[in-house]
């Protein structure tokens, strides 16, 4: 169908349970779903080029406002041509409403209704972020797909503050709809309720009523355990509008992955492939693998030899250990280009089993292999 | 004409005064001469692929013995194949002796005639250099061409230390011939001499007459002026072998090859263009750019308009200072690459303006255009 924006649109090709494999198209790429959206928050996927991260199937990408706001600037960047150009990467960028950074990172953080006025991270200067400010920012970056501002309240806070954030959400929300548009940018809300099932569905309705191009599931990873997490998703998955595109922001392992998409979420992103890949924890299809650990010293086995990554085809996890224990610019390099690349080809993977109709049983097959050959506790 | 270890030849192909354009044939990739070698210090030229090296004209590079001896080990790497093999480096490689860097690096030096005893800059430990030693490291590394053990005395030595330095590196010579040899591995001499030009010519006939696979001048770029060591090379490139490569160690900027080359000087290496690149120092046909500079915050044009480097066609100034102000690991990955296409690129015209015989009055337009259009000072 197409979504409200001019040159959006997404349609569900297929159907397996509540999982779904869809097209979501938009004016840079056709982005197919299930898909995860790998993070280049300063308008760079850490230590890759465009080029390599679009080989692991990626055709959108998330770059987070709050940091480019910042710094370079987003009036630099519009002069530049918008991210797109300034970043070199042709395909969909996915913006952030900035809010989540000004909560984590920012200091002395002054919250109304009306806003949040908070003190650079970076040189203490003192801005003010609202609604329609972050439409504002991010119209200038260019993204294709803009994220309202929510606010996102810790896992373990009182229903009372939960509920709060909900109100405030959801007016901001309206604030950023009524916000002037840019032309060829879809907006996306956002759901929260902390960890409590009744007030995810209520707001839920409440969002996904204001006629959202898509909406996203907030405020999860926040501190609230994996089964909760798992639990809720596969309660909202469902009752998420069946017509557009739905997005589980910040999330998170491979097999959580898994568990959304059988609960019928579509878009995906998340620092763990690289943030991980830099610290040498490879992903594999056999679960995870910790270059620092001395058995693979002498280990002449690629991370993963079912995987036809350039670094897994190439390199020896004792080469990739040497790079690591030699604090060598490529390893986290090497590392990270795997990692994306085992995202891309499960989200591939699950397309594929939806469409054939065996997601469930695929699915299962592969989060027990990745469980069974873990070397990491925890 | 076929070199005195089997697989190896070398030929002039052509000639311009002094300079010379030649071939040299190694068993796993004939390298075009005048050649920078880029420098892969620890089995990684630092943040690069051996793919994209490769397209910077290099086919052959130098790795570090004292590095790869201490960590991961000769051992290791000979069991992983060799260097070759573990790196994933197709083309020849060129490993030093080790000795630069334990009297660079190492702590707790005691050297005497037979060698020299240091402690590990890494953990301590201690170890014995010999120039048996030496090329039993560089045989285990499997390099295709290995250096000898030298002497090399800082550049404001005293006349009689040098000389001493320069007796002990011949007998060490002679000894790291008599040690025994791995089949397809090449050995080349070194020149001492400090910045004594009739030292210099005087070690240069010594080495000369041992039958090495090709000659070396050590111990430059250790303290001398640069007027001084143009002067040397220019006095000493004439007088080395005809018919052998000759190679300049550790030297230098892109003025600085093209004056060694007029001197008939054939195969390079140098850190500057991987060490610069990282610290956010671009080198240019129009002189030296530095990101760093403000200057360069809104600037849309690339590094420098003529080049075809990956960089240069794809990246502005204004991103590509983003990415070094911001920390980001993809920035000094860029400019490596670009520095090192630089390099390759001199190289290659060198080549071809010897073949064409108008070496001189290129070289001098290139140096010219360089110095003037130089943002850097000192």
């Amino acid at each position: 169908m197409t979504l409200p924006t001019t040159g959006f649109g997404f349609d569900v090709i297929a159907r397996d349970a509540d999982a779904r494999a869809g097209s979501f198209r938009t004016p840079r790429a056709v982005v197919e779903t299930p898909c995860f959206m790998p993070v280049g928050t300063q308008a760079t996927v850490k230590s890759l080029t465009p080029e390599e991260v679009s080989t692991t199937g990626a055709r959108i990408c998330l770059a987070n406002t709050y940091h480019l706001w910042l710094r370079p600037g987003a009036d630099l960047v519009e002069r530049r041509g918008g991210l797109h150009r300034f970043m070199a990467w042709p395909h969909a960028i996915l913006t952030d409403s900035g809010g989540y950074q000004v909560f984590s990172l920012a200091e002395l953080r002054d919250l109304d209704d009306d806003g949040v006025t908070f003190r650079s991270h970076l040189d203490g200067t003192r801005h003010r972020l609202t609604p329609e400010e972050s439409m504002r920012v991010q119209a200038m970056l260019g993204s294709d797909v803009a994220m309202v501002l929510d606010e996102c309240p810790h896992g373990a806070a009182p229903r009372d503050v939960v509920e709060a954030a909900m109100r405030r959400t959801s007016h901001w929300a309206r604030r950023c709809l009524s916000a002037p548009a840019r032309e060829g940018q879809a907006r996306f809300g956002i759901v929260q309720g902390g960890a409590h099932e009744d007030l995810r569905i209520a707001h839920l309705e409440d969002i996904a009523a204001l006629g959202f191009d898509g909406v996203a599931l907030g405020g999860f990873s926040v501190g609230e355990s994996r089964e909760e997490m798992h639990a809720l998703v596969a309660a909202l998955g469902p009752r998420m509008p069946a017509d557009r595109p739905r997005y589980l922001m910040g999330v998170g392992t491979p097999q959580d992955l898994l568990a959304a998409v059988a609960a019928g979420l579509d878009l995906f992103d998340c620092v763990l492939p690289t943030r991980n890949g830099r610290n040498g924890q490879a992903l594999t299809w056999h679960g995870r693998v910790n270059l620092r650990q001395a058995r693979h010293r002498e280990d002449d086995a690629p991370l993963d030899p079912s995987c036809t990554c350039p670094t897994c085809t190439t390199w020896s996890r004792a080469y990739l250990r040497h790079l690591f224990v030699s604090k060598e610019m490529l390893a986290p390099r090497l590392v990270s280009l795997h990692n994306l690349w085992l995202y891309g080809e499960l989200m591939r993977r699950a397309r594929e089993h939806i469409a054939a109709g065996d997601y469930g049983s695929w699915a299962a097959g592969v989060a027990e292999a990745m469980r069974a050959g873990d070397e990491i506790g925890g």
